[in-house]
C-alpha cells in the first residue's frame, strides 16, 4: 500500500494509553476510523475508538483478526513483542515501519546506530557479567546509570550507580537482563524534536520545545526552547537525518542533550512523544494528526509554530488542580479519561499559551 | 445537580450527528465520558463516544436505561419530542433547560419570545388557513416566506412566496401543519454570535463571524464580521439578554441580520451552531469545549479569538476537494466521519488560519 487512504478507512493502533487515546481523536478529525489494540482493560483510548479489541501480544487469532479489520496498522509504545508484529505484519502495513522498532527496542542497538550515524550520544558500555560492568566503570567512570536495554520507560529499568556496592546490587536487580552502562555527561539542558517524515519521504520538524524532568518523568515542556539559530538547525538535520537513514513514516521524537561540544542524543522514541503535546495549541495541525496523516499516507500538514507554550504535565494529585486549571485563561487542558490516580501517573496535560503582543 | 462535575463521569448526548462528534470528542479532553442517543444507524458521534445506543424517541425503555446511565444530558438538535424529555427529565438534568427547547422548538412561539424581550425579528404572522395566510400577506406583503413551525433546518420546510398561487400552493404542502409567514427584511449580511452562560450565571461570547448561506445552507464564517464597535457591543449584548431570560446553561447559536435601523435576530438555535465552528482553530476553547464545561457546571473557558479564521462547510461533492486541502497551509479539515456523500449533506468543514503579521 504505498497510496493514500481515503478519509473514512480504518486505522488500527496497538496500545490504549493517552497516545493511542489523542491519535484516536485526531484521526477521526480527519474522518478516519480508529481500531484499538490493548492488552489491559478499560484503556484510555477505549473511550473515544471506534473499536477496541482487549487481548494480549501473545494472541495470535486476536491479532490476525484486529489486523484484518483494519487498513494500516501504527502504535503508541516502542515495545511490542517481534512474534506479534510478524503476525500483524503478514496482513496489513505497519507504520513507522520494523526497523524503526528493531532499532529503538533496544537501547544498544539504537546507540551504535546513532553512533553509525555520526551522531554524538553518551559514553555507553555492553554490559553482559561482573566482570564487564566493573570494565566499563574504570572506563566510563561513576556515576553512571546501569539500564536494561530492553523495556524502559519513565525512569523504570534504571539505576543509578555512584559505588562499586551500587553496581554489585544493581547488576543482581536486573535479574540476567542484557543491561548497558551509560556515563554522564555535562550538558545545560535538554530540548527535544518531533520531527515527521511522509510515505513520500517529505521532513517536517516542529520547532524544538526544552524540557525539564522531575524523578525520571517530564514535567514541562517550553516553546521556544533555548537555542541559538545554529542549534536549532543543527537539531533540525540531525533529526531529518535519523528518520531518512530508517526510511522512517510518521512522526519520532528525538530528545538531545544542549552542550558546550554540541548536540548529543539522548533516546529516540518512533511514536508521538509527551514533549510534543505542546503542538495541540500551537500549530495547526498538532503531531497526532501529523503522525495519522504520515501513516495513512496523506501529505504532512502544516507544522509552523503559531503561538509559544508551556506544557505541563498532570501528574497523580495534580488532579486536584483541575478546578483551579480550567479558570486559567489561555490554558488548554488535556485529560485522560483514567479512573484511577497513582502517584507518577500521567493524568493530564495542560498548554498555557503565550499569545504574541499584537492581538 | 448544581455541584460540578468531576472528570471521568458520564455526558448523555442526544443525537449523532457532527455536532454531537465534536461535542463527544471536547467532552473527551476533558476527560469526560459521553453516551450517544441517536435512532439512526452508524451516526458519526458513534466512532468517537464510549457508548452508543441506537433507538428512537418513542422507545420509553430504552431513554430511561440511557438516562439511568448517564450524568447529566445534552443535545445537538432541538427537536426533540416532549414526552422524551420528560421521561430524560425525570432521571438526569437535561442541560440547556426545557424552557429553551420549548421556545426555539416552535418558531412562533420564538418569535414571540424575542419581540417580548424588545428584540426586533422579521414581520410575522401566524397561519392557520388561506383566510389568515390571505391576511398576512395583505400586510406583510409579497415576496415572504411560509414556514412550518416546527421542526425545519437548512431551508427545509420553508416555501418562498411571490404569488398568490404560490401561496395556495404552499399552503397545501404544509398539509395542514402549523405555520407562520414572514416578511423578508433589507439587510447587508448576517452575523451570528455564539453565546455561551454558565451555571452560575457567567456570560461568554465569541466574537461574532459573518455568515454566507448558499441554498439556505450555511457555505462560508468569517471572523471578524464586518461591524462597527457599536454593532458589535449590541450584538453580544442581546444574545446576553436572551440567554439570561431562559436562564440558559449550554452554548447558544444567535443569528442576526445588520440592517440600517439595527440589529435583527433571524433565529436562535439552542445548542453548538455551524457558525461557531471557526473556535476550533481560533481560540483555546472552541465552542464544543465550551458548552461542555457549562453543562457538567465547570467555569467557563477563555473565548478570546487568537486568530482571523474563515471557516468553509465541505458539502456533498466538495469532499472530492480533500486530497488538496490537504496541501495548504494553515488549514485545518475537520470531517465527520460520514460514509455517504449525498448532495446537500454536511460532510466537514475547513478552518482556514489567517495569522497575525508579527509572527
Amino acid at each position: 500500500m504505498t497510496e493514500a487512504l481515503k478519509s473514512g478507512a480504518t486505522i488500527g493502533i496497538l496500545g490504549g494509553g493517552q497516545l493511542g487515546r489523542m491519535l484516536s481523536v485526531a484521526a477521526s478529525r480527519l474522518g478516519f476510523v480508529t481500531h484499538i489494540y490493548e492488552p489491559g482493560a478499560n484503556p484510555p483510548a477505549g473511550q473515544v475508538a471506534d473499536r477496541l479489541t482487549t487481548a494480549g501480544y501473545e494472541d495470535a487469532e486476536a491479532l490476525a483478526a484486529f489486523a484484518a479489520s483494519v487498513d494500516v496498522i501504527t502504535y503508541e509504545f516502542e515495545n511490542i513483542p517481534t512474534a506479534a508484529l510478524d503476525i500483524l505484519e503478514s496482513h496489513r502495513p505497519i507504520r513507522p515501519g520494523r526497523e524503526a522498532l528493531r532499532i529503538s527496542q533496544d537501547r544498544l542497538t539504537e546507540k551504535n546506530f546513532l553512533q553509525d550515524l555520526g551522531l554524538k550520544t553518551a559514553p555507553f558500555a555492553d554490559i553482559t557479567d561482573q566482570a564487564s560492568l566493573d570494565t566499563a566503570l574504570a572506563e566510563i567512570g561513576a556515576p553512571a546509570i546501569l539500564k536494561t536495554r530492553r523495556f524502559g520507560y519513565d525512569g523504570k529499568g534504571q539505576a543509578r550507580i555512584k559505588t562499586l556496592d551500587d553496581a554489585q546490587q544493581a547488576l543482581g536487580d536486573m535479574a540476567g537482563a542484557p543491561a548497558l552502562l551509560e556515563g554522564f555527561i555535562t550538558f545545560s539542558h535538554e530540548v527535544s524534536v518531533i520531527a515527521a517524515r511522509g510515505i513520500k519521504g517529505d521532513v517536517s520538524c516542529y520547532d524544538p520545545g526544552e524540557n525539564v524532568h522531575t524523578d525520571g518523568i517530564l514535567d514541562t515542556t517550553t516553546v521556544p526552547a533555548k537555542l541559538s539559530a545554529g542549534q536549532r538547525m543543527d537539531a533540525v538535520l540531525l533529526a531529518a537525518n535519523i528518520l531518512n537513514k530508517l526510511d522512517y513514516v510518521g512522526v519520532m521524537g528525538v530528545e538531545l542533550f544542549v552542550t558546550p561540544q554540541g548536540l548529543v542524543v539522548n533516546e529516540i522514541a518512533p511514536r508521538v512523544h509527551n514533549s510534543g503535546h505542546w503542538t495541540q495549541n500551537g500549530c495547526t495541525v498538532d503531531q497526532f494528526e501529523q503522525h495519522i496523516r504520515a501513516v495513512v499516507g496523506w501529505p504532512l500538514g502544516d507544522g509552523q509554530r503559531h503561538s509559544d507554550v508551556v506544557m505541563e504535565n498532570l501528574i497523580g494529585d495534580d488532579m486536584d488542580r483541575v478546578p483551579e486549571l480550567a479558570k486559567e485563561a489561555d490554558c488548554a487542558l488535556h485529560l485522560y479519561g483514567k479512573a484511577e490516580v497513582k502517584p507518577g501517573r500521567k493524568m493530564g496535560h495542560v498548554n498555557r499559551v503565550i499569545r504574541s503582543q499584537s492581538k
